[in-house]
């Protein structure tokens, strides 16, 4: 059985899972958090499905050895294509990816049948989001509309959530999905919930699918099942424990971390991963 | 001595360096090329100095394994933080890196002393550009004003060379060195020749240096002084010999490599880096 004091697990190929890490805060407050980041070699988005798996069991071996009780894959990409590959080195601990519960989510949301997914490249090409989606619904019950969004993770860590540029590049990302009346958007990156107003002003009638928030309730759910949530600590209310390590020192790490987290956060740890 | 028919080694962290083999074929058509790309660890331009030594030492130990007679560091980054790290392990082997031939160049070109840099933020914050035209002026000759351009690097690779949202970034960063009267712009990265056009609307009057074809002079100035040019060989003039490696297949490599080279190249082979 799980550990109940054991912490929480959580990587990204670099910080956008820090906007994971805020909806889990949110819906398990008093839980005790390991979060890795694998700045050295981020961007995971455009580098082969070959490689994504390599670095992504790199990362999850690293958070088995610190004693996890669950591994929350925050990053839509690893999620979308090495999910199994995690899974299989963490046979002993749960693993909860982005795309099973959202895809859930989006299909409770819609009302005319009509969602479309947003998310990187490679999280697009894995059509994983699509095939969730259609695997959960009942024959021919929805369409889902895909649309890679490659430059909304450089403009949202450039800080331009609300610039004219983005504006414009963003209209063009979505001309397609307004034109097929979605009434649901997944936000298929951990990035993009910043780019959530920029995005409601252009879709004002369409309802965002979150799917940081919605990966933190299944954690919730499945730690309630398991009978291995944390106990109530009034203390972590006012401080989280929260242990952060990266594999390189990104630039501007602390505006950044505000930017996705909502706090800042202190200089987080260094570490080398070692190839399984 | 250098081997004449000795191959002429390049690296980048990715595809960029394309458009200074672009500049080394044009300048010198007879040569053998080996071309390294390290598009498993792409970009390089956000990670710490440390790391990006790391990366360079690693890319240099490969091409010195493939017997090259010279190197050519074409990644501006690179060349800014890491170029001592690679010439401390190329004992034998002469390096060229881009500022210093683009700092000549710049100096070479200007009228009124007033002298742009643009680059990405690690070679903008290293100051190497800045260092390397007052190290070559007189006292006070030279006004140098930089400005780093984050998102262009991403919009190139996208292929928003003429886009109104690139139009719109690229004013915003230009706008203080229009302001300064900069007569002559470095374009102090890889990426940026594909944006001049662009550049030349917005500053019709300034000149424009390509750190690139000033790296490939200077390649060329080297290597005649070591009596190391190859032969002249006709059927070179209609077929390219270049090598290529990467360390991961990248997305759309094909077209990119037709954008910042002029012609599409054949599959690269894959190869593993290993740490020195």
């Amino acid at each position: 059985m799980m550990n109940k004091t054991a912490p929480i697990g959580v990587f990204d190929s670099g910080i956008g899972g820090l906007s994971v890490l805020k909806q889990l805060i949110r819906f398990l407050p008093y839980e005790n958090y390991v979060y890795l980041g694998d700045t050295a070699r981020v961007p995971y988005g455009n580098k082969s499905n070959t490689t994504v798996k390599q670095y992504a069991t790199d990362c999850a071996s690293f958070l088995l050895s610190k004693k996890v009780k669950l591994i929350v894959v925050a990053c839509n990409t690893v999620s979308a294509v090495a999910l199994q590959s995690v899974k299989d080195i963490a046979v002993d601990v749960p693993v909860i990816g982005m795309i099973e519960p959202a895809a859930a989510a989006a299909l409770h949301s819609t009302n005319n049948g009509r969602i479309g997914v947003i998310g990187t490249r490679a999280t697009i090409a894995s059509n994983s989001y699509k095939n969730a989606i259609i695997g959960l619904a009942p024959d021919n019950a929805v369409q889902v509309y895909s649309q890679e969004c490659p430059l909304f993770v450089p403009l949202v860590e450039e800080g331009m959530m609300q610039h004219p540029a983005s504006h414009i590049i963003a209209e063009e990302y979505l001309s397609l999905l307004i034109s097929q009346k979605v009434d649901t958007l997944v936000l298929g990156c951990t990035h993009y919930p910043l780019l959530s107003p920029l995005i409601r002003d252009i879709m004002p009638n369409t309802s965002q699918i979150d799917s940081g928030e919605h990966s933190a309730v299944a954690a919730l759910r499945l730690l309630a099942d398991n009978q291995s949530l944390a106990d109530e600590r009034k203390e972590f209310l006012l401080k989280h424990n929260i242990e952060f390590y990266v594999t390189d020192y990104p630039s501007h790490f602390h505006a950044m971390s505000q930017n996705f987290l909502g706090f800042e956060i202190d200089t987080p740890q260094l570490v080398e991963l070692t190839n399984e």
